[in-house]
């Protein structure tokens, strides 16, 4: 685990996040509905509702708007919670972003216009991935002019699945990662050869138009932050004072992030200060391969350990043992929290804190 | 003429804004389609299209979801003309906010949940206005995390008369502006006095409870805008050394924002560093007594001479014989131009620019 970077320890240098900011990209993939797929809601049924529900659990520490917790009954808790005890204890500043939301949130967002995508088995799954690009890119633009320091998670359940499509297309085998503990890889990669059968796509069609890969088998979240991460960039080569001109770009998540990482090199971005912070619980996990992601793509990937195994919450603890892992940005937000000083102690506590909230329904905004 | 201040000028001091950013906030109200209120668009049907057009305008130069410009033939152009050529000059980043559109632009906007506002002759004009204040508090409260000077300003037709009609119930009689170079404020009068009486609200009902004037005869703009600068201020509270701890928040708009400011007045919010800023074609006009809302509400106002009656394009020239005057923050958003350093002239020059795209068609982004 040599990438595993020694965060939230009393060595971590302080105060080194300009203005920063964290996005919050919420979308919806019919490939989520495929039985077996995802753990990310209570049930198969109830997938849908996951990311509208981590928003209002972001927001308001519980769900409102969303008919039930976007987890399973006596499981892991949902990584909002995380996310809702990292934000707090940085006041980070943070906006949610619909990407093509099924369920909208009782909770203001930046509408990108896009629509859900669809089930990747029919190799059509995602509808005019350039035009959220486009979209994503002109917020990107305007935020890269505000903040030097953006963190971007994703809550999408089924992205792992839609992830190992546009990986696969592009001619990738790095695994990946799953909200089960027992990841149900064979069924996720039987999911993509159909799709990738389907829409008839080749590696080096993919490599050249990474937006036919997303078109084909990826989701509206992939195009959504590549877009805002294009934008960020683009904003720091405007000429003018007013503007930042080095922006460290925190992609927040596991292999939904590698994937998108990898789209965004095959688009010929600049990727020099894009780095990945994810949890060691992704890290660990043997269905996944992040340090070929490092040495293919040459992504620098920060790994948190949140210590969540001396919890004295059995559903924190159940993620030292593969359940959920990581989602909502809530890897990278540790990782922020922890270059602001915030040691591991302290996040764990307050991760508790939200938990029991959450539990009892004794949450506070 | 005692408050208009001498902006863009050569005294004018250089980059006094911290961070700045100007959020425009969308929204519609089926007062526009009473015949003869408002000049906001083309005809009075196609008054609901303004503010999405006014959104495409600003972002690329032109409409393009909206069926035609959001203008009369042969008239004064749009301000967002105005706004597009200084958010060009200053590269102050923005972010649109949809508070209840009709029609939603080809542009990504923060969503607050919003409903159109209604004809408020039936006296019950916006739904839930607190759940819009509530909404636009959480996104304010972000935002100020991340910006020092907040620039807000507003496209919906119609907006003159719902601010007669809150500034009314409230019980001030400072009149309203236009964009009409007649304007109708009989007519306005006559359907603000239908509204009252329908919704049986009295002068010390609405100073008691402002949201309950909204909700009768406002519009969904208002709660919107108040809500954000609340939550703008809520986050210099917040005691992280992280937070920006003064703001100072320009109101870019004339009569509209002065309903607002008063109904910010009475819900009791500390009103100390936010400012009004306008065009000299809406102080000059005669329906409208700026002075008497500085006298009485204790706001001050700042306004600015774009000097348009200099403009080798006559469709400019009819703003200084007081065709459309003001709207989408162009006179707030032409003020921070001129506090960063940008001279009346070059001013001008650039709106004759992005003028003249807008009729032939040559916009760039």
């Amino acid at each position: 685990m040599s990438h595993i970077t020694p965060i939230m320890s009393a060595e971590t240098a302080k105060n080194q996040l300009s203005n920063p900011v964290f996005l919050c990209v919420l979308s919806n993939t019919d490939t989520c509905r495929i039985p077996g797929i995802s753990a990310a809601g209570a049930t198969t049924e109830l997938n849908d509702y996951t990311p509208a529900a981590d928003a209002e659990i972001v927001e308001y520490g519980c769900p409102r708007s969303a008919p039930e917790m976007p987890m399973k009954e006596g499981g892991a808790p949902t990584p909002a919670v995380i996310t809702r005890a990292a934000l707090q204890l940085t006041r980070i500043p943070y906006l949610f972003v619909n990407a093509g939301l099924r369920f909208v949130p009782e909770v203001p967002a930046i509408d990108l216009g896009a629509k859900p995508g669809r089930d990747i088995r029919q190799g059509d799954a995602v509808s005019r991935p350039d035009a959220i690009y486009t979209s994503a890119y002109q917020v990107g633009s305007q935020i890269g002019k505000l903040s030097g320091t953006i963190v971007i998670g994703e809550s999408i359940p089924g992205g792992t699945t839609t992830a190992l499509g546009v990986l696969t297309a592009l001619g990738y085998n790095y695994g990946v990662s799953s909200s089960f503990s027992a990841n149900p890889l064979e069924i996720k990669r039987d999911v993509v050869r159909q799709g990738i059968s389907a829409s008839g796509i080749t590696v080096s069609d993919a490599r050249e138009d990474p937006m036919r890969a997303i078109a084909s088998v990826g989701d509206p979240m992939m195009p959504a932050v590549a877009g805002m991460v294009a934008g960020i960039i683009s904003s720091a080569n405007a000429g003018s004072d007013a503007c930042i001109h080095d922006h460290d770009i925190i992609l927040a998540g596991g292999t939904q992030m590698a994937a998108v990482y990898a789209i965004m090199k095959h688009l010929g971005l600049d990727t020099d200060r894009i780095t990945i912070a994810t949890t060691k619980y992704v890290y660990q996990d043997r269905s996944v391969d992040l340090d070929a992601v490092t040495q293919d793509l040459g992504c620098r990937i920060n790994v948190v350990d949140p210590g969540f195994v001396d919890s004295r919450l059995p559903g924190l603890r159940k993620y030292d043992a593969g359940e959920v892992k990581e989602g909502v940005g809530a890897g990278g937000m540790m990782y922020a929290a922890g270059i602001l000083g915030i040691d591991r102690k302290t996040m764990l506590g307050k991760v508790e804190v939200v938990y029991e909230e959450l539990l009892t329904g004794a949450h506070t905004k």
